[in-house]
């Protein structure tokens, strides 16, 4: 038997006046959902638990089996594992932003412009750096997706409990980083950090490519503004925890770093956007092939209606739904345990993730079918599940794989 | 957005044969109540977990989401805040009864004839008190309503595992005081305690309220019993805790004590008796204003069906159920969000406390309107909220007035 466990990354949401009180998802016509839910078992899920806004990361932890209330120290890390950096435990690793300074530090465009080329060579210059004083302390950094890069600092004695060099704003010079708890660990991480930023500044105002950027009259990215910093924290394997061997098909860094961190092989697809405009059939290729092939476990996340919530594009996340809906036909099997979530709710009236539960479905050839048969917030609440959390759903999904050792005689 | 939570004290019932099978809450004329349900999700709730017997401060610190496990400490603590005491951690706090003893200090009767008038000059003669050898306890000691008061004792080396002054039954004398843990802090304690046992009746014996009451062929209240101690422990202010400006609207000491500790702005109302015949036009009236000032949030506890369930009294549990439903006619409003429960069920068949789920209704702009359309224990099982505890109600309203915190990214 295979595992299989499909995340909509925000689709769940809220009653909305304009689709006359049904919500996007039902809203939306999901003729495959609703025969996963017809054909399963359904119930409603609180990712961490009732009422707590759940990041998609702390959401996937705790689906995945992990507490993350132990395991998540900030989004750094797992945005560092997302592009491939072998962080390790101990590594304080931050996101950062590719950003635009003048002359007096001042910073004029959080994004450089949205630089879309040349960020892989920026980032090498940054990588090789080392500062004067600390040069026990290694710093390793990679470029992202568009402006986005991602800092890890190793060596002896750092701590994570330091605040951000982003001013969020433009018009200001980048925050002093300081540290939080006062502990040495941190000052050191933050002088260090304040350090790189400086530098980073001067190391780059004459890079190549900003020079070619400023001749085409583009605003160069000139300095890197670190972020959510966080102590990479032992994971253990998921392989090692579950007997399992699993891969994760993701479009994010942030999931796939989870699917890194916890040695999961991670599937990269092309034309995966993270947006509304991704590639579905490109998605669903890869999980029929990785459905295929000898994993005993499959972690998907799709992203866009996340993004769609986000931005408050009603239409959009309907419509997104209903192309999600339209890859579910043929991915089921016989020997395959089926479950279709969401991570949490991103309701377009709130534009951002909110605590309401999520719709789970169950399909699988020993699931207790109940009465449901739609995939929504609601039809799911009166289904065989009732309220799971989503710690719950490894364990159910391992006993019905027969995977878990009884518990006494 | 304001946040109402209303609590019917011991609203929920069990199913009666006198009732064809239905229980008080279903047999009562709701219209009111079955709006709220119909307007809004419904679901089950354990005040603390399934099947324990919840008191209602028990019941209500867990549904304002603070751990009765680690916060309470016995009822004394409570019922002092409850007079208005200003009561600070670490002190040591009792119920007590006004009670009568003859010469020989037995007691005769152990609520002084329910005595009504002349307590708080009594209490005053208590308040004088110091007990010799003990100069460093200082005896706080404030009437309550009929033959009820508290005490308070405040200074250094106070344990609260110490045992009931009060015997229970005529007859008998005050039940010597012991240290239940054997501790110095509780022998001391229980020392001091006996103390003022025993020099209450030396004092209260010939004092005009007395001289009076046996003048009028009444019972006089010459000594007091205490019971129920418990250390007063830190409670986190809601405000702080939660970011809510919040006041509360209650009948008896137990739960006013519980808004006083909690820091919130206590209402009193006149006209509010905690029985059946409490004034709810009053009441109505009270909330009504507090809904209208600036207050972020509203705890209500309204306590007469409770004591129908203790007396067993069914007509008149299900005619105070039909009372309350009238005041909930326009208490509603666009920018709040309303929970309608209660604090624990109080079966008429049982006369006390069960550990039974109540029925919880949530209404408010974004909630996920499900199918139920009346309010009872049985029809809100079948609601979109399915089962949940206590201590989920707060972070689901929280989630819902858009005051959460996102943990993740």
């Amino acid at each position: 038997m295979k595992g299989v466990i499909m995340i909509i990354d925000g689709m769940a949401d809220r009653p909305l006046e304009k689709l006359s009180g049904r919500t996007p998802l039902e809203a939306a016509s999901t003729p495959n959902m609703d025969r996963i839910a017809e054909s399963g078992i359904n119930g409603i899920m609180d990712p961490i638990k009732p009422g707590v806004r759940a990041g998609s990361d702390t959401s996937h932890l705790s689906i995945l089996g992990y507490d993350p209330y132990r395991v998540y120290t900030g989004r750094g890390p797992f945005e560092a594992a997302g592009v491939g950096l072998d962080v390790k435990p101990g590594d304080i690793a931050f996101r950062c932003n590719f950003a635009t300074a003048d002359e007096d530090m001042i910073i004029t465009d959080r994004r450089a412009g949205r630089i879309r080329s040349g960020t892989s060579s920026i980032a090498r210059t940054i990588n090789s750096m080392t500062i004067e004083g600390f040069e026990d302390v290694e710093i390793i950094f990679r470029e992202s997706t568009g402006h986005r890069a991602v800092l890890v600092l190793r060596g002896p004695g750092l701590g994570d409990k330091v605040s951000d060099a982003d001013p969020k704003v433009e018009g200001k010079p980048p925050k002093k980083i300081k540290a939080l708890d006062g502990s040495p660990e941190s000052r050191k991480t933050a002088e260090v950090l304040n350090r790189i930023v400086k530098e980073s500044y001067e190391i780059l105002r004459d890079h190549p490519v900003n020079t070619g950027r400023i001749e085409r009259g583009e605003t160069p990215a000139n300095i890197i503004l670190p972020r959510g910093a966080g102590a990479v924290p032992h994971v253990e394997k998921f392989q090692e925890r579950y007997g399992l061997k699993a891969a994760c098909i993701a479009e994010t860094g942030l999931i796939k770093g989870i699917g890194h961190l916890t040695g999961m092989d991670v599937i990269d697809v092309e034309g995966a956007t993270g947006g509304i405009d991704t590639d579905l059939e490109s998605i669903k290729n890869a999980i029929s092939s990785a459905i295929a092939a000898d994993y005993d476990f499959l972690l998907i996340n799709i992203d866009g209606a996340d993004e769609a919530g986000h931005d408050g594009d009603l239409e959009g996340k309907v419509r997104f739904i209903e192309r999600v809906d339209s890859i579910l036909g043929d991915l089921m099997g016989d020997d395959i345990y089926f479950i279709l979530t969401a991570d949490h709710s991103t309701p377009v009236s709130v534009m951002d993730h909110t605590g309401d539960p999520v719709p789970i479905a169950i399909t699988g050839p020993e699931v207790r079918v109940d009465d449901v048969t739609s995939f929504s917030e609601r039809a799911a609440a009166a289904g065989g599940l009732c309220r799971i959390r989503g710690s719950d759903v490894m364990d159910i999904l391992l006993d019905l794989m027969n995977k878990k050792e009884k518990f006494g005689a």
